[in-house]
């Protein structure tokens, strides 16, 4: 565990684990992170790992992996590395198929495990005479393919001391076969020499499989622009001058569409499209596009297998491009950010992510829950070296306060913070003790608009079930805070907001809430834009009626 | 499902499920209920079912019953009926492999599927062509089996109309065969006969089967002593004159014993040994026990298929008893709670479960969580018409809180009280908001012995593990309140928590909240012994080692 980086194991003590957790507080190089519930822990694992390069989750069998599941799905579906493991049942009480506690006392021992096949890459169940090379096979494979992985550790065989007989861990990514590697280089090769747009579209898990650095060498060396989707925010720097801009289909600036529908040479660098990315499904992307995925390249009808991608773009860093490519357009850059207050202006969506865009400095981590902060954020101008947390795939509301405390722990020293719903706070809210607990100094951005705000916009405008309880942050944060001081502030005007931000930047040393208040319906045009195409793709025409008439009410 | 029963459904809404829920809100008969998160409305949809004989739970797709599942594969442990309904993606989407938002984006529908079909007794996708049918079939299930079952409805098509063709709901439990039903009677009547010592054992979810009042007629009707496994108790009267006490295998009362392990004719109602309920495994039951299932019976290697227990039960209340069985010997009735508060004094676990005892008061609705609460409520002497709601077997910490806000949501008009102690409260404790927006009044009785106290008493008493943050619980429940009254009291001494009790009994209009403050290493006896159980079949010999050592320390 170690030796693939992970320091912090984050999860929750049960009687069929508790003999690991001994261990662990024993040892110096690996710290048990108590979380609220397990949820909770597999979102924060999820949020570590994103900074951290990989994380680990400890949970008690049954009641623990089961309430974590969901978390660790979306791990898998975004390519968050997180090494799961749960403290089993005795062996021989598997073996013996015995009726136990956190089991459905029925002798079966599959069902748990089945759960976890479906969304990790590998799976064992340790026994002394498997150990010392199934955990090397599960760890390794969390390494390789990005992906989560579980582990059962049966409580009564943790404290065996066995002979390992293998070499350390090896951790060596393959690499290509020489010809096939020096083929694709020559097909790009003979692409680029034709082309007179190429350009670059970054997908998934760039930074998660190390190919940040070398996708953006061969940008520069290629001189080409290049469009992010929405899971490549600022993967790149946010002020790159080649960066056009986000591509999600039809919704996509006209620049950006130029360069990416009508480029005669487009890479992509491990895109995937689905509905909330792409606008559902309308991407126009040229047939012929150089597909690069981690471990193969498809172009048009050439498949290249086995190419690995780090190899691939290193390789194109260092080609001298066949000509300089003068066709593409810049983004007009932005004439700088001059929000100022407007007197006892009540703030509203819009104007509060114009000036959240100006308070964001280089290198800050931000953290974005579904709903409307995820569309805001996205639509920000965002300086260098920011690094955003969400989850634009699997989308669980709840996900970003654990995951900001795992992110948090794993990089304390960057600022971070967090945008995110009361719909979605009230999921996972218990988390917030644990910034207390470990003296973590996020900004919570705590977006107050009673409610589901985003399933308004798609169905039920007035409707009750998208309203919430009514909660009292600042006491809650209060009864957390276990008497530690921190910041808060509730924000109703433009001025709020100015003054708010103005002196949270002057307390870094304290944890600080700054509740925006909006109005429930306060939902930007783009938001609801992107509302209805949700609700007609999910609801058929009869829906939209239901919608529209909603909508009249 | 009003047929059925369900008049409210619980859950969280999601963009897949919202058509289904302007639906539910347009319905007299039904009800939306929104819980904070969707682990927390499974268990309150528990809750609610042991109370109302079947719920409903409404999730959206992925995100939300993955984050249920664990719920639900506790109520598939412990029998309890459930209908889960998820709002799936559109039809078309699913048919067509898309890569969806709340999937993995690999074009698999399957694997939430999956992970349903482990802890629930039927299955169905909805579609316009198999709806009639399948609806039909999946509630039949969960009624006739009293265990969970999964429906997703794909958004898309909720809101057709279409021909019913069939009648009406079924819901007609199978009679038995005549032949096997006399056979089983005779063969019972001949053991009877010859027997000295009849005596019965309560087992599982004879509630929900419907079977408790035939087993309490066949009792009277015989005559006989009877024992409780943990999972039955109260499910008749606490105060019955024929009931001797719980049996636990060797840590039960030698009265218990004496009459289960020595009986020559032992009823088992509905009877599964768990570890948890048996001392692991230390149940000695007479070889021929007459093993009466919902739709089986056994008696040693007799097997009588398809007998339904009502009827069988039914008969037996109705034969002539062969004789008077006048070798067994009530339980010594205890001479009255004399609990007097002792001044200045401490309160101790002990001591509080004395005079909690004095407190209830018969029709009570008891809800307890794992760790020393549940082990609390185990060895009172209740009075008639108590309801116990707990998770014997599944032992889910954070269980109880959510499904109390279910139990008191199925019927407000009983008292309800909870037993939690923090370590497992914090999991859930959003749920408490509940309580408010809805208006109800239960008595939460939170014990604040600041960390996982069960688990100490089995690893790790000073292990840092298991502390948990330090909460302020008042101002949490002010903060979730939304301005309404409430009862608080804090207990530390004796005096504290009689004057408490007599208050919070003058106030039943409000909801009550109970603080016990013990110190973490006040551990029953009973409880350290029980937990040692735990630390020695979990961790073996060298797990005892460290366990002892821990002691020592």
């Amino acid at each position: 565990m170690s030796q693939i980086g992970v320091k912090d194991i984050l999860g929750v003590p049960g009687d069929y684990n508790l003999q690991l957790l001994i261990q662990a507080e024993k040892r110096k190089d690996i710290n048990f992170v108590g979380t609220r519930n397990e949820l909770n822990g597999g979102y924060a694992a999820d949020g570590y790992s994103r900074l951290n390069g990989i994380s680990a989750l400890l949970t008690t069998y049954g009641v623990g992996d089961l309430s974590a599941i969901n978390a660790i799905a979306g791990a898998y579906a975004e390519y968050v590395p997180i090494v799961c493991i749960t403290g089993a049942p005795p062996l021989n009480s598997m073996y013996r198929r015995r009726f136990l506690h956190h089991t459905t006392a029925e002798g079966n021992f599959e069902d748990v495990m089945s759960c976890y096949r479906s969304f990790t890459v590998a799976q064992a169940r340790i026994a002394p005479q498997n150990a010392v090379e199934e955990i090397d096979r599960v760890l390794r494979a969390c390494v390789r393919k990005k992906r989560p992985v579980y582990l059962q550790i049966p409580s009564d065989i943790t404290f065996f001391e066995i002979d390992v007989y293998n070499e350390k861990l090896s951790l060596r990514q393959q690499t290509s076969d020489a010809q096939q590697l020096n083929a694709v280089v020559a097909c790009i090769e003979e692409k680029l020499a034709k082309a007179q747009n190429p350009s670059a579209l970054l997908g998934m898990a760039l930074d998660r499989f190390g190919l940040h650095d070398a996708t953006q060498s061969m940008i520069e060396n290629l001189q080409i622009p290049f469009a992010t989707t929405s899971a490549a925010q600022c993967v790149l720097d946010g002020d790159h001058p080649q960066w056009i801009g986000g591509y999600s289909g039809h919704s996509s600036s006209d620049l950006v569409k130029a360069a990416i529908e009508e480029s005669d040479c487009l890479f992509g660098l491990n895109v995937k499209f689905t509905d909330s990315n792409s606008s559902y499904f309308t991407q126009k992307i040229p047939e012929n596009m150089i597909d690069i995925r981690p471990f193969r390249t498809i172009i048009g009808h050439q498949v290249f297998e086995g190419v690995s991608a780090i190899e691939l773009l290193n390789r194109l860093s260092e080609i001298k491009p066949p000509r300089k490519y003068q066709n593409w357009k810049p983004k007009t850059a932005k004439t700088g950010n001059s929000w100022v207050a407007k007197k006892d202006e009540k703030l509203i969506q819009n104007r509060f992510w114009e000036r959240v865009e100006k308070f964001i400095k280089p290198h800050d981590v931000v953290v974005t829950e579904a709903g409307t902060s995820m569309r805001g954020v996205k639509i920000l101008d965002m300086p260098s070296g920011i690094t955003i947390i969400s989850q634009p795939l699997w989308l669980s509301i709840g996900y970003s306060l654990p995951a900001l405390f795992g992110s948090s722990l794993a990089q304390p020293d960057r600022r971070q913070m967090i945008f995110i719903g009361d719909g979605s706070f009230q999921l996972t809210a218990q988390e917030v003790s644990s910034f207390f607990e470990h003296d973590l100094k996020p900004i919570i951005f705590l977006i107050n608009n009673r409610g589901y705000t985003i399933e308004r916009a798609i169905m039920g405008f007035h409707a009750k079930y998208n309203d919430i309880p009514n909660w009292n942050y600042r006491q809650l944060f209060d009864a957390f805070s276990d008497g530690k001081e921190y910041f808060a502030r509730q924000v109703n005007t433009e001025d709020d907001l100015e003054k708010a931000l103005n002196e949270a930047e002057k307390v870094p040393d304290q944890l600080r809430l700054i509740e925006i208040m909006f109005d429930p319906l306060d939902i930007p045009k783009a938001v609801q834009s992107s509302a209805n195409m949700v609700a007609a793709f999910n609801y058929g025409p009869r829906g939209l009626r239901e919608l529209d008439k909603k909508i009249d009410d």
